[in-house]
């Protein structure tokens, strides 16, 4: 089968083994495929992980293993990217997503999504509904990430919060915050960017029109920049203990001084991945809108193209067909 | 007067002008004051402070300024170093200490307790107990410190707690979760310092004991090290989703990196000053006992010999006497 491989390099690989699906898992027939910051990252050395690549997906189950439903045959679905060993206490609290002894969807010890067939575990496995097209579905992982800041934080319902940040990272987390009426303003660096709130409805402000009384201001403040003068800004914002919220490890990866959290008794709120069912809730209902985050979408014999067209300025979700 | 004021240089004045209450303040005849790793660190250049340094002090109130209760005449005292406008939002929820007109004795904008008199503002002063001798009493502000973490988190009746660093800031912290019954672990690397905790009933560990069954295994652990290696034990200490309690400026001044702070949403608190009146409540019922933690009190005129101790290996509080 073809499959986006990385092993030193990125490659089409039009022969690469198909999977074999064991028991309690499913073999899924890529539909679609996005690409994820993470996706660059892991070509730049991420996590040194060698492998298919690709974690963000809509596909239909076309083999299931032993003790799986055979009603999941043929059905459109989307999955969770932690493949956990149910059996840990972080599995027993419903936590997979932190069990030790997890491998992820085409980021750690597990072949991704970039291919014409992978397999994930039966409990990741998550059937849509005909509502929601394979477009808005291939999103789905990333809006669950935005949506995990719900989780960890209580973002009141008058709380000033801002998003710092205009890539698709932060446009996610403003098609969730937009969604679920959070009170907050969208700061970035791209007019054409900030737009996409705009018609939402969200106050919008450019980087540089950040002003003095700005400062200190913000309940909360996500970080979604990834970058180190980013994450200043950031702590800039936020109010004495407040809550930023750190979104990207890349930034993160750089080091970060940390006096003004402690002066400020800020409240850092590391976050990550996110469950899919509150997200697929709001899709469903059609309250979100991706099309605005869509750059463009290639078939898979134009990955080239389409790593291409995601590393240049002023582009957003690049999609690839299968 | 005789004043300890640093001016590119720390030196004994033994002509300091006395300073003038004003409306709203007391003065405050100095009984003993305690030397603080910020008091060095102000010799260092921190905050940018040029002024009569020390902050935590007992005293005798020995004269009021209008609007003060006559009453406080004579009374020792103790006081909170935060000088805040009471006229801001912060003030008026009672967050005095992250009022952004504040000033803070000895540390920013204002002369500190290393001198034979100094005011504070009334609000501030608070009578003490008579149960609370000089020597506790100078405790007060860098135990209502460890005290604020209480304020902050929620740390669970059998939360798996670990204090990182054996240092006075780490003593003192082990102190006050001595005292509340917390399930904690004191990591540091000095056996002579641990033995204080040990004293205490508290489990205690050496730095290079920690074992891989340790690592991601605590709910809270308190980095107390103020060096960056010991944030980096911190955060491989701390469970995903746990808390990491950030208590010194100094490490976080380094630049810190938070990968893992990410990946495993781990929550960092940054945590200052405290209030006194829990503290004082613990002191006043003879529940903490800090003569384990102090290495040796000298009179103000031999302040230079005071400020070697504090910075010898080994040493815990140094104390000076007025």
């Amino acid at each position: 089968m073809k499959a986006l491989v990385y092993d030193n390099e990125l490659k089409l690989d039009k022969n690469y083994p198909n999977p074999t699906v064991k028991d309690n898992e499913v073999l899924i027939k890529t539909s679609m495929v996005g690409i994820c910051n993470t996706d660059y990252e892991i070509t730049q050395g991420y996590m040194g992980y060698k492998g298919v690549i690709g974690h963000e997906f809509v596909g239909v189950v076309c083999e299931v293993g032993k003790n799986v439903d055979k009603n999941l045959l043929n059905k459109r679905v989307v999955g969770e990217i932690n493949c956990a060993c149910n059996d840990c206490s972080w599995c027993h609290q419903g936590l997979q997503r932190h069990c030790p002894n997890r491998s992820t969807l085409g980021i750690w010890q597990k072949d991704g999504c970039f291919s014409e067939y992978f397999t994930l575990p039966k409990e990741n496995v998550i059937e849509i509904s005909d509502n929601i097209d394979d477009t808005t579905a291939t999103f789905t992982e990333p809006l669950a990430a935005a949506y995990e800041i719900l989780e960890q934080v209580h973002i009141k319902p008058d709380a000033k919060v801002a998003i710092l940040g205009d890539g698709k990272l932060g446009l996610c987390i403003s098609l969730v915050f937009s969604a679920l009426n959070i009170n907050y303003i969208h700061i970035g660096k791209h007019e054409e960017k900030l737009a996409i709130s705009k018609n939402l409805g969200a106050k919008t402000m450019l980087l540089s029109e950040i002003k003095e009384e700005d400062k200190k201001s913000f309940d909360v403040v996500v970080e979604a920049t990834g970058s180190t003068g980013g994450f200043e800004t950031s702590a800039s914002l936020v109010k004495p203990r407040g809550t930023l919220v750190l979104k990207s490890t890349i930034v993160a990866r750089e080091g970060l001084n940390l006096a003004s959290i402690v002066v400020d008794e800020v409240n850092i709120v590391g976050s990550r991945c996110g469950q899919f069912k509150p997200i697929l809730r709001l899709l469903e209902k059609g309250k979100i809108d991706v099309k605005p985050l869509v750059s463009a979408v290639y078939g898979v014999d134009e990955f080239e193209k389409a790593f291409e067209e995601n590393s240049k300025r002023g582009s957003l979700k690049v999609l690839v067909k299968f």
